[in-house]
């Protein structure tokens, strides 16, 4: 696995060991040592890369934040309006609740940092409104904050339950939440 | 700290102890020997009132879970119809976001866990299956089921965001997602 300290793939193979081991053990049960044994390159290597733990962390679940935003690209790129984005989004919410537990288990992780510690809320920030740029393109700016918190919940709650998925469901509640004069106005 | 072994409180002093470190450092940071220390118990003690870690986790989470529920009852009990319920179910978004960073960190280990060990969703499962009870007073059960998800999705959005907590906005997802006839009919 050695290759010489300046091959680019080096950092990429220390981004995807942390999070494999933050996915397959935890947050807190990862160390530079950890990260370091499974990407395969020298315990030095680390801190020629990153300035800490602080910083793997942030690129890390950068990185993974971009692969989930990459599924909303797949399935929002193509709508021609509302009616076909209310379709894409109950096609996103089962292909998100249905397909990893892997990217389950580290969306719960990193909220759980982003809790913690709120230093690391830019990331979530950034994910949410990266997440709402594409909803914006079909529905108001609060509907597409409503509809991303639906989705939230909907992914969540499908993947952790053992009901069957059913699919119309969804998209009654996606309906329900982007009926457009669907409720009542708001004050100014 | 010593006790005698047959006191009724150890048992609920490891439990709290359990949460309070997992709250604080992690699930993956949690051992036997940690928590009795905490707790001001013998590490023989663990063994007494535990059969194992998985046990303890169980319990604890339960003890949790059932926190969360009871809030849930504070605010579903009282209202006398779905109008006060849409104003309630509100209220408990706002204090459920609002109120206790160790209840977000607690429920997204909690999902962690369950994302990746599927024993651990009968937890999961039970307590969505007691947040609805209270919801499907009011609301029917397809309705009761999306709005837990957009409580799920809502709170934590407005726990992680910076952005000021707008009440009207809540509630008017809530009327939305809850709108008699306000979405289109199911088939069959």
């Amino acid at each position: 696995m050695a290759t010489g300290h300046t091959d680019p793939r080096r950092r990429e193979r220390i981004i995807a060991a942390t999070l494999d081991l933050i996915a397959e053990e935890g947050l807190a049960a990862v160390s530079h040592r950890k990260i370091a044994r499974r990407a395969g390159v020298p315990l030095g290597s680390m801190t020629y890369h990153f300035s800490g733990m602080d910083e793997l962390l942030r690129e890390a679940f950068s990185e993974f934040t971009g692969h989930v935003v990459a599924i909303f690209d797949t399935h929002l790129a193509a709508p021609s309006g509302p009616e076909e984005a209310r379709e894409a989004v109950a096609g996103l919410i089962h292909a998100l609740s249905e397909d990893s537990t892997r990217d389950l288990v580290l969306t719960q992780e990193l909220y759980a940092l982003a809790a913690r510690r709120p230093a690391y809320r830019e990331l979530t920030r950034e994910w949410m409104r990266r997440s709402r740029v594409h909803l914006e393109k079909y529905f108001a700016p609060d509907t597409a904050r409503q509809l991303d918190a639906l989705i939230e919940g909907l992914t969540l709650h499908l993947a952790l339950s053992r009901e069957p998925h059913d699919r119309a469901l969804t998209l009654e509640a996606i309906a329900r939440i982007t009926a457009p004069g669907g409720a009542p106005p708001r004050e100014p």
